[in-house]
């Protein structure tokens, strides 16, 4: 079973209990999460060898962030230990109008402030097949851009498959700064992830000339966007993910895959949300999953966008559903049966 | 006031809080409950004499759910103490597209290793005018399928109404097994109650002719399924739970009632769900109290899908609500408007 | 900043946590609340020098009320110590058909108890611009409502506005003794609030005529109560919250305000209901601090309605969010998508 | 079994969690108790038929406090319902120099205002042969008063036998009037139980011309007092509890029991302190049991106190010790050792 | 009233439930606190008018920090809101042999980065009598070792007592550098307050010649530390906590204080520990409050200490107890006897 | 670095929280634990390779079981799926002279069901050096005897140091099944680790002609013991814990290791106690690190004893400390002061 490397922040994450707001809270529920993690979860639940790649301060807060990811059997054995802080996000969960809200304190975080001599890329990506991160690393930081481009130039060296979900954070970088070095970066990436603002947040692109009949407009839209991400950034495929969210209870959920051969659409779910953070994330791990197992393309799809329905009624940013749960789903028994 | 004899197992139920799966539990909300002890509370919320019949191990564990039956008022008198262990179900409650899961715990508990010297239905059955078991309980074993049948014959012998919830369970036994057991202690059974598997699953007793036309259809298989199950056994009457499952947080839930004059179909209620285990049990409890009571055919059947209906809306397997609510909901107010 | 004064009970409130039953509670968690308090609470969200009049036990239990209005920012100097107890309510909440369930033991409080020598009203009202005050108090006992009406007289001989939300409790006193009572108090009311409910039981005012063609009737009916209430009392602005209450987990919320110059309806919103209590008083604290702010009327009944939409997801009798918070929602953003 | 009658108050008790300050709890760990009601689960829990009497609200509060007795065996058929309120009392832990807080709010309970109509003392001790009343009782109200004093009327010349625990609470009335009260009320009195301070703060009495040599003062003292309340009322024994408080946490903790034919000193517990409150009523509760199965007497004041010493380690009022474990402790081995 | 006004950093302290250690917690418990924080916080509990002065950011999590000032009491006017960050501290609770573990997160906070224009002490010294700070104040930051210096000069200029604990922070600064910036800062000090280490690691400054003969040593030592600290600064006051630690539960606590008119020692409480954070700020505020009110020496010190005694077995960094509470256990009952 | 192979059980185990009894729990805290996967967490915790050996059965209960000990870095690649249930044990914690309670429900476990087939020692001992195993093991099941014999034979031939700790459970076998399983088994043995009461339950082995000398008698009894053992099974070394029990709230504890050149007493700690379970298993733990590490035979019992001294403040079966930690306990820091 080949590796696949996924690389970035690890946070904590402090949510008050069930949906007290922030000024209400005398606890926080603590649990461990970012973007690249999260996919490295999800694979680990699939049973895939997944390594998850960082840096976290040697105390016992980075501690238990290793532990969260060893936990649900994430390999663990490249994480760099130093630097001053774990980064760490306040959530507090939405409700009907009231949409879920985070508050990042994650500046200065060991990751944040790693040097390039921190990680051997030769020696992590050994044995290993598929490299993943995503726009949040390098907008981390001078730094970690520049040892997120040697990780790429690395990989693809190596001959491993290179994803990114583009996942624009304004907190992070301007518009204008994440066009410019997540194009860099781009060039060395195979499948490229994002949801529905992404690609005209990073790269400016967007829908043009679409057909204003109707329902079909925002599929032809979509398609659109997904093309000229493919032409100009010569991507193997583009996965776009789809969310209608009526409310903070209540989202319409699927996604989208493009590539050579055409233009897959999944299944829509109609979802009630448990958690909604890290939904993108499972998306990502369950596509690649489909794609390392060589899934066929409309299966994959449907395999990334099933996980990801899923990962929205488990709290956390984790998603913790077996490769047969999935399946289930797929399957078309959304029911919600008691399974005995 | 005549007493109602349920008999069967109650285990311990251990539930991650709120929506966590079991692998992020670090706590279970500790419960118990089983399907005829679930109908004993429901009557002794009401106000009825119900007792609950079944041996438990002689420790703390098993005191404790002793202690849940009494403190809802339910007679405890006829416990038996003794064998090595409480069964244990672990449930873990689903949303949205994920299901609720049980993992059952069960074996060689108390009660499914009692022998038949350990009941004495004479001094059991006295003063009583109503027996009720499920089909679970012969399924814990052949001692426990022998007891349960000498109770159906005194039971019968002592003038009492016997009624039976079939509620299969696939891990205690196969349908050949089920069917033949069920098939001879139907013999004894006048209220037969089952949901919309549990005919085909036990005596393979499925709508055959029927109309095609549209939403008809369902409620004619219903109806042929009752009519057979009648026919076959005798009963004095059926009962059908109807649920149709949206998801793990909705579902419709109505029922239907068939005796010598005829059919009685429920209103049908759309649910959030709040805990779905118990929700048969809570018809059962409801129906049995609405007959006892001599309530008419049509109110008999509202009552018991009223009574269920509010069962989803409380935490546990116990149905936690009075007569007054019941009624209150029937006559029309699910408005849920804050009672002050 | 000109301050406005609320008068009237804090009470403790008790809630099981969750969904659980009164029956199935071991803990219950503690807030807060009442109606006056509610609407000072929301003011002191919204950066208003709010002050909160009332009586409390000079005790712990006394103090952590006043510790849960300080909290917020709300003015306490005026709160006076002395009588026996807090009032306590006790609060179930109810989910899907079962509704939820106040139980009040509030007789016999401190502020029900209070002398018309506890408060100087002469130095209370110096500087203030508002009084507030809701049906509720008055009822309390003969006292209390002795002391609201001299509170509204010197409020008005100060200049102050005055509103009241009529707010019937059936436990307090009967709907003559409430019309009587009331019709007293409105003499010096500038604005009222009112429910679909209110004006009926308190004043015997509903629609009459109405114009029985589909959807448009009950908007003429309540257009036809808020003329009458205008007319009988002289008010300068009457508001009516309209509640469709399809379960205890979904309702539809929306207002109409009336004034010389017509009739403003606001924006319906569907909710998906946290908390439910308290939704009346936050639409008032949104009206008072849009009509100080001097809002037009549009845009005074959106801001009410939509703060009130908004506590609906928030746990507890107080309001928690900020007037960016609601103008978000006014703007139309209820999707609920994250706020990173 | 012959039935023990215990009649008096049971409340809802809040504390805060852990060692949590009233003003700084947030929720309230919710359990129920009261001095004869404390006495009543002891005696269930050794396996005795007790009855508990008293009169509570019909509401879903009250129920829960009969559930409360009910879950652990106690019989509430003569519980009789109506009235306003439960009688609730708050309780703050104390630890180390800090002591434990009770907030009584106790006034206009139904228990409180019960009529004398209320009990049917004739029917309620058919086939009892015990009862027992504590201070508190009389001390609720001039008709409990009444109540009280006809129960122990009734119970003499029933020929049971009648046991007190003096239980001064200050806040209920002066010494005076307990003093006048307790007086009438010990004629009927055949058991008298009194902590270190009771028979002074209600009747006055103390040991005067104790021999002041070192260390036997203290017993030569209690003994005084037990031998003047013996002479003064003629009790058939008097029991009286002591207790040195080094601090919140940790108290010494022994008991003396006088009869005709002399003293009886028990062993002397020293005590990690988990929940102090309950502590004497669990010592009334093990002294009844060991009397009523005729232990001599220095078995029955050791169990007495080898129980009471129990209660120490034992959250809320209940005391959830079976005789087993008494006895064990009793033998000598109180060192804690884990059992398996 | 006169106004104390206390200037620091208030950070967010997350801790793990109960004895828990960071690698088990899956949540925190979210205080909050900080040395001069937590003096104002002792003082408004006293019912003294004491204003906290910080800077913290503008989100949800510095505003909890401001209300939970606001909630007990503390004038909050004068916080100043901007930066990036609000400063954390992990807190672990030890036990037995096992030590209380602190993390700090604490750099690039709010405070840490305020500029000398945020803070208008003309202002906030208005009417103000008292100054009061810490060592960890000018160890955060330049800056702040510069605001901290102006803040002295005014206070000084305006007639403030100004009153400094030295409590050294390893963490924040060198022994050097604290020296150094502390003896600058010294001149302007009345009172100072500090632990049988803070004047060694600070100033140099420990026993040289003490009187070798067993338990007068420590004794005369630290009278000879006071003096020397006394001679070189020209305090008025100088007090000295002595803290005895035999393990994580058990202290013994005492202090000394130093005057022109000769020594003043307290009684030792040895004491089981709830929480021990905070404890030497609880006798600064208490020691503050004393001389404030015009307590003896003798009297000041004892209430000085048995404030902090009693803090002890308060949960978090805030003394929550009364001026009556600590009188009580001066008087010598630290029985911890139930306060009904 | 060579891996440490422990072979046993792993169970849930499931905690009322705090000092509930087993009748007051209305949810339980859940860890995992038993005998060796305690030594095998301590180990990892000190950064040794580590491997746990069981079977479990192949549910989501068994996957949170190696999910605990993967969170820890214990290495779970050996642990065999299957089997029809993990064992669980219900413990209660104890307090003051109230003894912790063990309920075992541990009967049928995947591992007591185990057969030879389900594991490979050759391929499970490849590379190790060291491997342990208790009395608790080859008491599961006759097949796990044999399984448990298999593993000593192979880790002798291997040349793997073996380690045992007696540890009888009287709830598995007799003393005398006992006594002759675990003689045939010590034959493989280097390492005895045994209480002050294994070594009489299982080989009848006891102190005899002690010097009956004052204090000096157990010391002489302990080690007449280890020689006995030492003598009769050829033992490398015998390491034999002292635990004086004072209550459930208070121990003593210390240790003796006996080697060819002579006895190795510890220091004795007197403990405070959080959790006293898993307090011998950290024993074991702590020993083999030492002697793996080539400690001093003093050094080593140090190391053991301060291990385990520092497990009973931390709560749960697994003892979360570091080598760190425990050499400062060991230097004399016994004191709790707060680290920072």
């Amino acid at each position: 079973m080949s590796r696949i490397i996924c690389f970035g922040e690890i946070m904590l994450r402090l949510s008050p209990p069930g949906y007290l707001r922030f000024v209400q809270a005398n606890s926080f529920d603590a649990t461990y999460g970012g973007g690249e993690a999260n996919v490295s979860i999800s694979l680990a639940n699939y049973g895939m060898d997944a390594a998850f790649v960082t840096k976290i301060p040697d105390n016992s807060i980075g501690q238990a962030a290793i532990n969260s990811l060893r936990q649900y059997g994430v390999n663990t054995d490249f994480i760099v230990k130093g630097g001053s802080r774990l980064g760490i996000y306040f959530l507090e969960k939405g409700a009907s109008q009231r949409p879920s809200k985070v508050i990042y304190d994650r500046s200065n975080s060991s990751i944040a402030t790693a040097g390039e001599g921190d990680f051997d890329w030769d020696f992590i990506f050994e044995g290993a097949k598929w490299f993943h991160f995503t726009g949040i690393t390098p907008a981390l930081s001078e730094n970690v851009r520049k040892i997120t481009e040697k990780a790429c130039i690395k990989a693809k060296e190596k001959g491993l498959t290179v994803s990114c979900d583009l996942n624009y954070r304004k907190n992070l970088w301007s518009t204008e700064k994440a066009g410019k070095v997540m194009g860099q970066l781009m060039e060395y990436v195979d499948l490229c992830i994002a949801n529905e603002e992404d690609a005209e947040k990073v790269f400016g692109i967007k829908a043009e000339n679409t057909d204003v009949t109707g329902g079909q407009l925002d599929t032809e839209g979509y398609k659109e966007v997904a093309k000229k991400l493919k032409e100009k950034f010569n991507f193997d495929k583009v996965a776009i993910t789809l969310r209608e969210s009526f409310s903070a209870s209540h989202n319409n959920w699927s996604a989208m895959l493009y590539a050579e051969d055409g233009f897959y659409f999944s299944k829509k779910y109609f979802i009630n949300i448990v958690d909604r953070v890290g939904g993108g994330d499972s998306f990502g791990g369950g596509l690649i999953y489909a794609l390392i197992n060589q899934y066929d393309l409309q299966e994959a799809i449907e395999f990334a966008v099933a996980a990801s329905c899923l990962k929205h009624s488990v709290e956390g940013d984790f998603n913790h559903v077996t490769v047969d749960e999935v399946k289930t789903l797929i399957k078309g028994d959304g029911s919600g049966r008691v399974q005995r």
